[in-house]
């Protein structure tokens, strides 16, 4: 398998990118190539200098860069030599088998969204959030900010990819769905609550358990947990804050430097018809790591294959 | 000033309710009565112990209780003889000037909307949501649950709600407003942040600062922080889920004291025409305390002809 990466991405690339580059290659299978796509000069000399070993790396040129405050849509069309560009052209040709960036998120879901396309069945591709239990689990909310409103049909679809995800690349067996919602009873919650518990309900093909309250979510009660974008944006920003607030009171505690979510490694823009990865734009070291592993991961797994079988009822 | 108190509501009643009125007797003012409502025997039986005393308290014999589990509308009907049914006709009677349970708050919404009725002008009554800061200044985030579906005139009234108690019993001056969002530019957000945007911006009665992210909750940033009820409601219970966490975790800090949301002491309803308080089911001592202290302030603020000027425009 071949594993892309932008080494341009992030607010310390490259060379973040290239210490995760070496952890992963530090305990990697021989079968794992990497793609290296950035300004190919800056990354000669990380190779070197050997701060990137040379076996299994390849490298592709890509002279500009999309910054993290360019209008999205405007630079993925303008840029066509941008590290982000090239790499969605090489995974759109199949010269990568996946794609990962801690760069503009927004170009990334364009690039996701235009060159890969949605699995056939998926309206609305979505991205997650973990959420960190203090069992050391990890439970997945979605969507997480990219579709801020949402119709029924859509949650029903969150469930089932993020079910796909924490199966296979979380290794959680049967992974309990839980609807977001202001009350555990059926019909409690506003007008698209009540409708997508309905159609959870008859869904056959999830584990679905029901309800489950804001107190829930930092609890190991669903392991893959819906709502709308906009509610899981502010809970994700929100449960980010925390570890800001635990920071600054200099609290250590083992449970809340869970709550450091840089160090999860971004998360897979899920229902898009190839491995696409988004990482935090402050990603360091470990970060890029994880996003390799997760990639690797879902290659391994066909997640793709998966889910193109769960949405065309060939399950 | 009167002020009645339902003794039967909550589940450490009454005895925590008595100890709460002692606290406020110890600090309050002489032309402050308490009309304490429930069953006489029990209450008597606290006066004769002395846990509470008996000057400028008087007492309303309410043989029935609602409990915590019975159906709202249902039991608020039904139960003419119980402690909140009987507060809400003598606040509706002008026997007493505000009215203030820890018990059912679904029965607590329905006495307040329907016995006492919004201010003209309010199309939906709100409840608000205490934040902490670390700088042990409180935000308040309404709707905090009791709306789940919004329309974005709602959610200016909410600003409008919030600003005049923010500005009158919290004290603060010209109150920030923040829209909830999912971004910090215009044009951020589902389609109901997206036209509540608008129209925060033209309304020149509130100091609108634009919109703030799941991570500006609790800081600083904005004093009235408005959304629908169904993302309040879930930040809400998320952020009194991390006391939980705190505590099992053994971890003292001050700051995190203050997501112990039971010692606020409950929220007024907003947008009814008398002062109704609602506290939490699990109210203490010091919960009490501060009801019947938000609730003094209320009544001498004139709160709720603040309220109705801003909704008639005699501002």
């Amino acid at each position: 398998m071949n594993i892309g990466i932008d080494m341009m991405g992030g607010d310390y690339a490259p060379l973040e990118a290239a210490k995760g580059i070496l952890l992963y290659l530090s305990h990697a299978q021989a079968n794992v190539k990497l793609t290296l796509i950035g300004q190919k000069h800056i990354i000669d000399e990380l190779l070197h200098q050997r701060i990137i070993p040379t076996n299994n790396i390849h490298v592709v040129d890509a002279q500009q860069m999309i910054e993290m405050h360019e209008h999205p849509t405007k630079a993925f069309k303008e840029k066509q030599q941008s590290s982000i560009s090239i790499g969605f052209k090489l995974l759109a040709t199949g010269k990568i088998d996946a794609f990962i960036s801690a760069g503009n998120t927004g170009a990334m879901m364009v690039g996701a969204l235009f060159s890969i396309k949605a699995i056939d069945g998926v309206n609305r591709p979505t991205i997650g959030a973990y959420m960190p239990r203090e069992n050391g689990k990890l439970g997945v909310l979605l969507d997480a900010g990219i579709n801020a409103d949402c119709k029924p049909e859509n949650l029903v679809q969150f469930a089932t990819l993020g079910s796909l995800f924490a199966e296979h690349i979380l290794g959680i067996e049967k992974p309990r769905v839980g609807l977001v919602n202001i009350g555990e009873e059926e019909g409690k919650g506003n007008l698209l609550a009540q409708a997508t518990h309905t159609l959870l309900k008859e869904n056959s093909t999830i584990n679905f358990i029901g309800n489950i309250e804001g107190r829930d979510i930092l609890l190991d009660k669903a392991d893959v947990m819906v709502c709308d974008g906009f509610t899981g944006n502010v809970v994700l920003k929100l449960a980010e804050s925390i570890y800001d607030i635990v920071q600054r009171r200099e609290i250590k505690d083992e449970h809340f430097e869970r709550f450091n979510f840089e160090a999860y490694g971004g998360v897979p823009v899920l229902g898009v018809a190839k491995p696409v990865i988004i990482g935090h734009g402050v990603s360091h070291a470990v970060a890029f790591k994880n996003m390799i592993l997760i990639a690797q991961r879902m290659i391994e797994k066909e997640l793709m294959q998966k889910m193109k079988d769960a949405f065309t009822g060939n399950t």
